[in-house]
This record gives C-alpha cells, structure tokens and sequence, in this order.
C-alpha cells in the first residue's frame, strides 16, 4: 500500500478528466471533490470510481460539456437539470444555491434531475458548514440492491442520506449513512480486495445470508432496522428521485453494468441557517456540548469510548492530509491502465 | 374489548380536556388529534395517554392558556415558542405556518421549543397532504432510553421522523418511524397489557436481551441499524432540539416519572409544494405507480404481499372510522378513573 499526497492525487484525477473533454474548471472542480472523498475515508467514493466513470464518460454516458440549469424556482426552492452531467457538478451547484436562498429565506431546498453518482453524500451537506449553516442531502442511489421488505425484486437503491451540524471547537457532527447496514460501494471493495463480507451486509433470495461478494447479484442488501430501512429509502428516493422527476424504482439504472443509458439521478439538497433560529456561537457551544455529552458516556464491556457520527473521517481526515492517501496495489494498478488508456501520467 | 365510536372517544377527551381548564377551542382540536391518533392505531399516542397528560396538566407541568408565538421569523422559516402547551397546539400551529409559507417559497421549516409531546408524528407530517404537499416532521422524544452506540449512559430519546407524501388513486405512502426497533410507548402499552418484549426491543446495561417491560429502567432501547440509528437519532435531536433552543440530551425531562418540571419539547415541521417540482396531478400518479411496483413485488417464502409505510395504519383507519376505536378493559378502568376524578361523564 502506498501513500499518495492530496495534490498528486488531485493532479491525476484531473489530467485524466480533461483527457476525457472536460472543460478545465469542471475537471477541477471533480478532481478537488473526489480528492476529498479519499482524504475523509470514503474509499469506495474516491479516485476508486474514476475507472468507472470513465468507461461511462467514453461509452458516451455522461456528458462533459453539460448545460447544468435551474428549470423550476421559488425563493426558498429549486429544481436543477443536471443535464447529465457529473453529479459532483451538479450537487455542487445545488449545495452554492441552496446556501446562497438561505441566508435570505432561513431553509432552501435544491432538487436536480439527470444528475449522475456524486460521491459520498457527506461531501455536500457538509458544504453549508462554512457559511454557519446546516447541510441536508439525499441521493438515489445508482443500482437497485434492495427490496421492499419482505420481497425479493430489487426495486430500491441503498437511498443515503448525510446531514452536517456544526460544533464550536469540537469537529462537526457529520451523519453519513447508507439505509442499509452496508453501502453498495463497500460490497465492490470487498470483492476488489478479495474479502469475505460480514454476516448482516447481504441475504440471497432465501434470506440467508451470503458472505461473498462475488455472488452479490444473487442477493440483496439488508436495510437498517429491517421495514424501517426500506421506509426510509423509499421515501428518500420518493423526494430525491420521483419529486425531481428522476428515476427511482424499475427506471434507476444500474451504472456498474451499464455504462451508455443516462442514469437521469435524483438528488435533494438542503441547507438551513442558524441565524435564523438561534445565536451562531451560542448553537455552536450546544452542539458542542451534546458532542460531549455522547463522547462521556460510561462504555458497554469491550468499548474504549463513544464515538461520535463523522468522527472517524475527521480524525482519517487530518491523517491523510498530513501523510497522504493510501492507494491499495489492485487499484494503482487499475489507475496505471486507465493513465495508459487516456495517454496522461500516471499517479 | 369494547368499541368506541371516534365521536364519542372525541366527546369524552375534550370533556376532560375543558375539565383540566382548557380553552373550547383548544380542548376540541387537542382532542380530535388524540382521537385521530387512535383511529389510525396509535394506540400508545391517543387516549391510552390522556391520564398521563391530565396527570401533568394538574400538577402543573402544562400551561393550559398558553401563548403560542413566533419568536424569530424568515420568509421560508419560523421558530416557534410553544409556551409549555400542549405540543398538538403547537405542532398543528406549526404545520399552518410552514403549509402557508411554503405556498411561496416552495418549502418552509418551523421549529418549535417550550412545546410537549404532540401524539403520533404522522398526525403532523400528514397535515400538509391535503394541500398538495409534502410533511417532514421530527421530535425529540419526553425520555431518554436510548445510549449513544456503545455506550451506556441514557442519553438520547426515540427521536422520531414521519414524511408523508401524497398519491393519486392510492393511499398517501407516510412513514413514521422512532429510530429505534420500537417505540417507548410499545414498552409501556406490553406493560399495561401484561405481556412480554419480543427480543430485539431492549438489551440491558450488559447487552442482553431484555424482554420483561417491567424492567424496562434497567434497560435501553435498542436503535435501529446499531449506530446508525444511533446517528439518525442524534441528529434529530440537533435538529428538533438543540437547533430550537429546546432540551436535548441531558436536559430531556422524563415525563413519565415527573410531571411538573416543563419538558421544553422540541420538533419541526417543514412542508414541501409540490407545484414547485412537479405537475402535481403527474406527480401523484409517479406516486402511485411507485407504490404498485413495491406492492407488485414478489415476496419471501412466508410473506403474503410487501407492504408500504403507512398502509396498515390507512387500513385500520377505515376500520376503525366504520366500527370504532378499540379500548382495552384495562384502558377502560383506567379512563372510568379518570372521568370521576375530574368530575366528567366517562367514556
């Protein structure tokens, strides 16, 4: 496993996004967000993608030179046509327009349509934390892995869903969380990595477990809290997918098998102003002291401490920044195919 | 088991309601949101409550000539000072203003503290429906049974989130969920009734299973998904409490075993327009075409038919509209007692 610096791997991305006709602002611009899914440790979210993006960017399946526009407005809400562009564009749009009605209306709602994958979810709604504001996002998600509880066809995506507050001296409190005990991205990686997967992650169609992720396509994930989980992904796919007018569903489509059909993605973003509800500071030392609060509670047998949502990914934040992000072997040499492919540099 | 009809149940909660010294108008609306509660099958949320409520009314703990007012403003948000009401007064209060701004600005957000428990959440998230939009509404709940994950210390409430969105021909598919396996309510209700825990619904300090619900204090409830359910909880606590200036963590009072100090609940409504989006005559029918594939789905062996949030609870609604409210002998005794102390026909 080797260490790559968070302008390296910012450089690659990029060259290789422009390598594939992206103007440069917009190469940038994903390079820097998908460089900073790896530095918060959503490794299935990061440069991971990028060979997959790019099969689906050269099969003709996402469009470089995107008219991204708002179809739909009021003051406090937008509907945004993402016109097949990457979701990382897109969302990053909606995060910028939702701040921005915020800080006149005290809440905005950003939903877009013919967006694409955007990266973790946390990416966006943490984007209103710079302003002293609250960030919401939820996103259908790329591939139907999911039933309806109770049944067998896989109808729903694993829906996630991230919302970020801040805190005062404390990091901020960063939920980031798939509706099913495993994101999809998680199931790749372990058959990348050629791991077992834990019991709880998948069931095959007779609801027993199934461990190898090789088999994933004959089973599903499970959702959190069993019929609450689907609840909650079908209603996050209800208001990121069907109020924007993008799939959800029999229409999403699954992008790991087809790189050529516009995915047309829905996505929600929201962001609230505490300005509006409380004094900044003040809120902050609340949320601060809730953040204690957790972190001092008394442990089960077998837990050195509380943790708290987002924690993890502050904390292998500040250590990638310092040390550098680590590309396992099968990927570097996956992204020295791709550097190959498109005649850039490698990492 | 003897049935009710919603008009007498109605009848006899704002009898006792006007008897505790509730204004006519807010002792009707209090009462046929109670009542409404029970008619959807919340029956740990309607009149199964009223001797708790009565029991806090008359020791003080809820001011029953409150001034519910708006304290600070926005175009699209509001925050709402409940005054110690009853949390029905404040929450329909704020389901008003959020369904009004929302007409403007597409959606609008009301927070509310010095509130109480308002009954079921789907009674608010789904008060936005009939005017063609969307309800999201979420609590911070009047006890701590839950830990942050791993943790053991009672620091976090149910925390439960309803949305609610409307179809066309079929019934509005409304999630309501605590965001644990199940509510405390469901604890108390197994412990009125005599009957034991299913496993799954509470562990003790140790991580066992707890099933007994009188000893529901040794024990926690379990969230749903381990910590993400934790996550989801906390978050919404934020959201609805600390956001609001209402109690969260610590500060939650437990109003099950003190009935004087007030509880600053805090919640928030926000509405979505649906008009902002979509067509919403296409929309309704995306809706529905939604629900049939998820009811069309085949299901697993032992499963009769998928079900959708809020499909049971819409059933036993027509049930109930058409041949009464159930209420339990014990329930029974308990309401008889009620009446007489208050000095008011029974039930």
């Amino acid at each position: 496993m080797s260490n790559v610096s968070p302008e390296q791997l910012t450089a690659f991305i990029d060259r290789a996004l422009r390598a594939c006709g992206f103007p440069d602002a917009d190469a940038a611009k994903v390079a820097g967000l998908m460089t900073e899914a790896d530095i918060r440790g959503s490794d299935g979210h990061g440069v991971f993608r990028l060979p997959m993006y790019v099969k689906r960017i050269s099969s003709g399946g996402i469009n470089v030179r995107p008219n991204i526009r708002i179809i739909k407005e009021r003051k406090a809400q937008a509907l945004l046509d993402g016109d097949n562009a990457m979701g990382h564009l897109v969302m990053a749009r909606a995060a910028e327009i939702s701040i921005q009605k915020a800080k006149e209306t005290g809440i905005a709602w950003v939903g877009a349509r013919s967006s694409n994958h955007a990266g973790p979810a946390a990416l966006y709604a943490g984007m209103p934390l710079a302003h002293d504001m609250i960030g919401l996002y939820a996103a259908v998600g790329n591939g139907n892995h999911v039933p309806p509880w109770g049944g067998v066809d896989l109808l729903l995506s694993t829906n996630p869903i991230a919302i970020a507050i801040p805190g005062d001296k404390r990091p901020p409190i960063l939920l980031d969380m798939a509706t099913t005990t495993a994101a999809y991205g998680k199931v790749k990686m372990a058959q990348q990595r050629g791991e077992q997967m834990p019991v709880g992650w998948m069931v095959d169609r007779k609801g027993e477990p199934l461990t190898d992720p090789n088999r994933a396509s004959e089973g599903f994930l499970m959702p959190i809290g069993g019929a609450k989980g689907y609840g909650l992904a079908l209603m996050l796919g209800l208001l990121a997918g069907t109020l924007n007018g993008a799939a959800m569903g029999k229409d999403v489509v699954d992008f790991t098998t087809d790189h050529v059909t516009p995915t047309n993605t829905g996505q929600f973003m929201a962001s609230l102003d505490i300005s509006a509800f409380a004094d900044v500071a003040e809120f902050k030392r609340d949320v601060d002291d809730v953040y204690g609060q957790m972190k001092g509670s008394a442990t089960m047998a077998g837990v050195s401490e509380v943790r708290l949502p987002g924690e993890s990914a502050w904390n292998i934040g500040i250590e990638r920044r310092a040390k550098g992000v680590p590309v396992p072997p099968e990927l570097a040499k996956a992204l020295d195919v791709l550097a190959k492919e498109l005649g850039v540099a490698g990492l």
